[in-house]
C-alpha cells in the first residue's frame, strides 16, 4: 500500500514538474550530437596528435624561448583550424631560469661521503652561488616545527620531509596536506636563519624524480635557496641522518630570478549565431614546469580546449553563443595571464556566460565541478544524463581552476575533473611526458567539454 | 507554490519510507569502516606486492607448469595470511600449447618478398605442421562474407580484417563488435575449404602486438589453423594485397591441442560468526593467456579478491557471514573451474548469498554491475553513498562475470567494473604486464569490493 502511494506521488511530482520534462526533452534532442562528439573525437584523435606535436617543442616554462615557440605553434594551429578569430594577448610574466647546475652531495660524513642526491630547484628560488652552500642538515616534518627552532637552525640546511599521505582516497587532499612545505618552507626557514631548504617531493609515485613547483618568499623576507628531492633519496637522507647526524651536504643551484618578460595568452573563438555577445570560455594554462614536457599539466588541458572548438568546426555546428578557447600563460607562478584576461574582459565590457578550466591532467573523465548559484548548479546537473555518454559520472559544487576562477563576472565557473589517482605521479616532474597520455582518455575529456559547451550555448544559463 | 508542494511531498515520502532512513543509518555506521578499508589498502599496498610476486612466475596458461606453480604460490600465500580454511579443488582443464614456432612470411611476391608479419596462434588452434601452409591470401571483413565465398576460398588463407571500432565510447562494445572473427573465423573458413585464417588483433592500441584469445571449432567440423596479427601488420598486409593481390604467405604454427590435464581452483575463506552457512564469494580467474603475464587479465582481479579477505584479517573484522575467495582455473577457454565450483557447491548443499567477480582489469574503480531481482538491486544501490568513498560512482543492472555467473543459486551475482578505456590495450597480449598496473587503482578496487562484501555480510539480502 505504502509503495503504491509513493509511486503515485512520484508520478504526480513528475507530471507537475515542467523542469523534469524539459530535461527529458533536452536528452532526446542532444543525445545524437553528444554521440557524434564522442565518435568524432575518438575516431580522429586530432587532439592527441596535436599534443604530440606540442610536446616535441619541449617544456614551456613561463618566459622561456620554448614557451614562445609553443605560442606561435598554437596561434598557427588555431588559424589553420579555421575558427572565426585568433589573437595573442600580451602579458608580462615571470622569467625564472633553472640554469645548468643542480647538485646535492654529501660533503662531510664518515659513512656516506660523496653520495649524490636527486634534487631540482623549486620555481622562483634564488641560486646558491657557484661555490654552493655547505652545511649540516636538520630534518623537520612541518612549518610549525621550523618556527620552533631557535639557535640550532642557524646556517643549517632544513630538510622538510613530511610525506604525501598515500593512504588518502583523494590524491588532491594528500597533495594539499604536504605542499605547504614546498610553497612556504624557504620563507619560514629563512626567518630562523637557515641557509637553504630541501623538500621531499610531493608525489604519489615512489621513485627518485624530484617534483618542482612554485615557492614564495615573503615581501622583504630573507631569500634562501630551495630544492625538491626525489622520494627515494629523501628516505635515504633521513636514514643517513639517523646514523650520522653531523653529516654535511653541499647544495649547488644555478637558478636565477630574472626580470619579468613579455609573453602572451593565445585566444581563438567561434562566434555565436544568436547571442554573439555571450561568451563561453574553455581553457587551460599553456606554461608548464621545465623538468618534463607538461603533457598532463597542462598541455593536455589546453589541447582539449582547442579540440572542443575544432569539434564544432569539424562537425559544422554553429553555436548560438560565442565559444572562446583561452590558453593562459603563467598559471604555475603568478597567474599573470589569467589576471590579464579577466581585467581585459571586464574593462572591455564583455559578458561571460560560463568558463570551463581543464587543469587536472588528462586521465579518464569523471565529473565537473561547478562554482555557481545553486539554481544554476541544478540546471547544469539536469544535463547529467547527456554528459554520461562521455564518461561524466557526476556534477558537483566545487572549484573551477586557478585561471578561469578569476573571471568573476561569469554566471558559472566550471572545472573538468578527470580521474586523479595517477595524476601526482607525473605532476611537475620529468615523468610528465606525452607517453603517459592515453588517446581515448584525452579525447573523451574533449568530447565531455564539447558537450557541456554545446548545452551551455544552446540553453544558456 | 508548486515547489513547496513538491518539497512537502518529498518530506512525506521520506518520513513514511523506513528504507530511506535505514539507508542513512547504514551510511553513518559503515562510513568509518569503509574509510579504514581504503586507508589500509592504499597504505599497505599488499595486493600490489602480491601481484608483483605472482607476475614473476610468468604467464599462467591453463594446464601449464607455470599455472601449477602459481596455484602453489596462491595456496601458500593464503595459508600465511591466516584465513580460516584454504584448499584446492581439482578440475580437468584444457592443455593447449603454443610451442616455439610462430611465423608468417610473404613467400611469393614481386614487391614484398620475405617480409615477416607479427602473428600469434589463437588459443585452441591446431598447428600447421613443420612445413607450414603456403597459400594466397583473401581479405574479408566479416563471417557472412566468408559464407558467401565459393570456389575462390579453397586452399586460401582467409584474412579477417574488420577493425576494433575505436570511435565507440564503450571499448567492450568495440571488442564485441569484432571478436567474432577471432572466435568463429576458423570454423566458418574451414567450411568453405580455406587452409588457415589470420585475424586482425582485437585491441584499442595501435601497435604491432598480436592479441590472442580463444577460438572454437565446431564439433566434427574441419579444423584449420588460426592466428592473430598485430594491427600495424594487418594494415600492411591489406595494403600489400591491393598492390599485389597474388602474393602468397607461408604460415608456420607449432601449437597443439593436448589432452585435458589436472589443475585446481584455489579457495580460501573466513568463516562467518553469525551465519557461517551463508557464503559470499569474491573471485577472479587464475589462468591467463601466455603472451603477457596476465597482470590485468586476471592476475590483478584474483589478487584483489585475496586482498579483500586479507583486509578483513588485517583490520580484525569478523564477518557475520562466510567470505570466500575463489580463484577459478580456465576461464579463458572452457570455464572448467567455474563449472566445477558451481556443481560442487550445488551438490554439497551450500547456500550462496552473493558472488562478485573481478575480471575487467584493475584500472581505476567506476561501478558495480548487479545481476539480481530488482528489489535486491535497489537494496544494493542504497549503499551507493558508502561505496562512493572507494571511487564507485554507480551501481547498475548488468552481467557479473564468466565464472561467478555460473553460481545460479546465489541471490545476487555482481561484477566489479573498473574504468575500461585502456583495458583492451593490454588484453590477451604481451602488453599485459605488471608495469601497467597502478598500485592505487588496484588497491581501491580491493577496498571497493571489501566494502561491498562487508555490507553484504552485515546486512544480508
Amino acid at each position: 500500500m505504502l509503495g503504491k502511494i509513493i509511486i503515485l506521488l512520484i508520478i504526480i511530482i513528475y507530471v507537475l514538474h515542467p523542469e523534469k520534462l524539459r530535461s527529458q526533452e533536452i536528452v532526446l534532442l542532444q543525445k545524437p550530437i553528444t554521440e557524434k562528439f564522442v565518435q568524432t573525437a575518438l575516431r580522429d584523435q586530432k587532439g592527441f596528435y596535436w599534443l604530440k606535436e606540442l610536446c616535441t617543442i619541449g617544456p614551456r616554462l613561463s618566459g622561456s624561448k620554448n614557451s614562445l615557440q609553443a605560442i606561435t605553434w598554437a596561434e598557427k594551429t588555431m588559424h589553420h583550424s579555421g575558427w572565426d578569430r585568433v589573437w595573442l594577448q600580451q602579458v608580462m610574466v615571470p622569467n625564472w631560469k633553472r640554469g645548468i647546475r643542480e647538485q646535492a652531495i654529501i660533503s662531510r660524513s664518515s659513512l656516506f661521503l660523496k653520495k649524490q642526491l636527486a634534487v631540482a630547484a623549486l620555481g622562483g628560488s634564488v641560486g646558491t652561488g657557484a661555490a654552493g652552500i655547505s652545511a649540516p642538515v636538520l630534518e623537520v616534518k612541518s612549518l610549525i616545527e621550523i618556527d620552533s627552532l631557535k639557535e640550532q637552525a642557524k646556517g643549517k640546511i632544513i630538510f622538510l620531509n613530511r610525506p604525501f599521505d598515500r593512504s588518502k582516497f583523494n590524491p588532491n587532499e594528500a597533495y594539499g596536506g604536504a605542499v605547504d612545505q614546498r610553497t612556504r618552507g624557504a620563507a619560514r626557514a629563512g626567518k630562523v636563519g637557515a641557509a637553504a631548504v630541501l623538500v621531499r617531493s610531493v608525489t604519489s609515485k615512489y621513485d627518485n624524480a624530484p617534483h618542482t613547483g612554485v615557492m614564495y618568499y615573503e615581501e622583504n623576507g630573507i631569500k634562501i635557496p630551495a630544492a625538491a628531492m626525489g622520494q627515494i633519496d629523501a628516505d635515504f637522507l633521513s636514514s643517513a641522518l639517523r646514523q650520522d647526524p653531523n653529516l654535511e651536504l653541499t647544495l649547488r643551484l644555478s637558478c636565477k630570478i630574472n626580470p619579468d618578460t613579455i609573453s602572451y595568452n593565445v585566444i581563438g573563438e567561434i562566434e555565436g549565431t544568436e547571442y554573439p555577445e555571450e561568451i563561453i570560455v574553455v581553457g587551460g594554462h599553456f606554461d608548464s614546469w621545465d623538468l618534463g614536457y607538461g603533457a598532463h599539466d597542462d598541455g593536455g588541458g589546453c589541447i582539449q580546449a582547442m579540440e572542443v572548438l575544432d569539434l564544432f568546426r569539424r562537425m559544422e555546428i554553429k553555436p548560438k553563443r560565442t565559444i572562446r578557447c583561452v590558453l593562459f600563460m603563467d598559471e604555475e607562478q603568478h597567474q599573470a595571464g589569467a589576471e590579464r584576461y579577466a581585467a581585459w574582459s571586464d574593462s572591455s565590457g564583455q559578458k561571460h556566460l560560463a568558463a570551463i578550466e581543464a587543469d587536472r591532467g588528462v586521465l579518464t573523465p569523471r565529473g565537473f565541478y561547478v562554482d555557481a548559484d545553486s539554481l544554476i548548479l541544478a540546471k547544469i546537473q539536469s544535463w547529467q544524463n547527456i554528459l554520461e555518454l562521455t564518461g561524466i559520472d557526476w556534477i558537483r559544487k566545487g572549484g573551477s581552476g586557478a585561471d578561469v576562477g578569476k573571471i568573476k563576472q561569469a554566471k558559472a565557473l566550471l572545472g573538468y575533473v578527470p580521474d586523479s589517482q595517477r595524476y601526482y605521479d607525473f605532476h611537475h616532474s620529468a615523468n610528465d611526458v606525452f607517453e603517459t597520455v592515453h588517446p581515448r582518455e584525452l579525447e573523451l575529456g574533449a568530447a565531455a567539454m564539447a558537450t557541456l559547451v554545446y548545452l551551455l550555448s544552446e540553453e544558456g544559463l
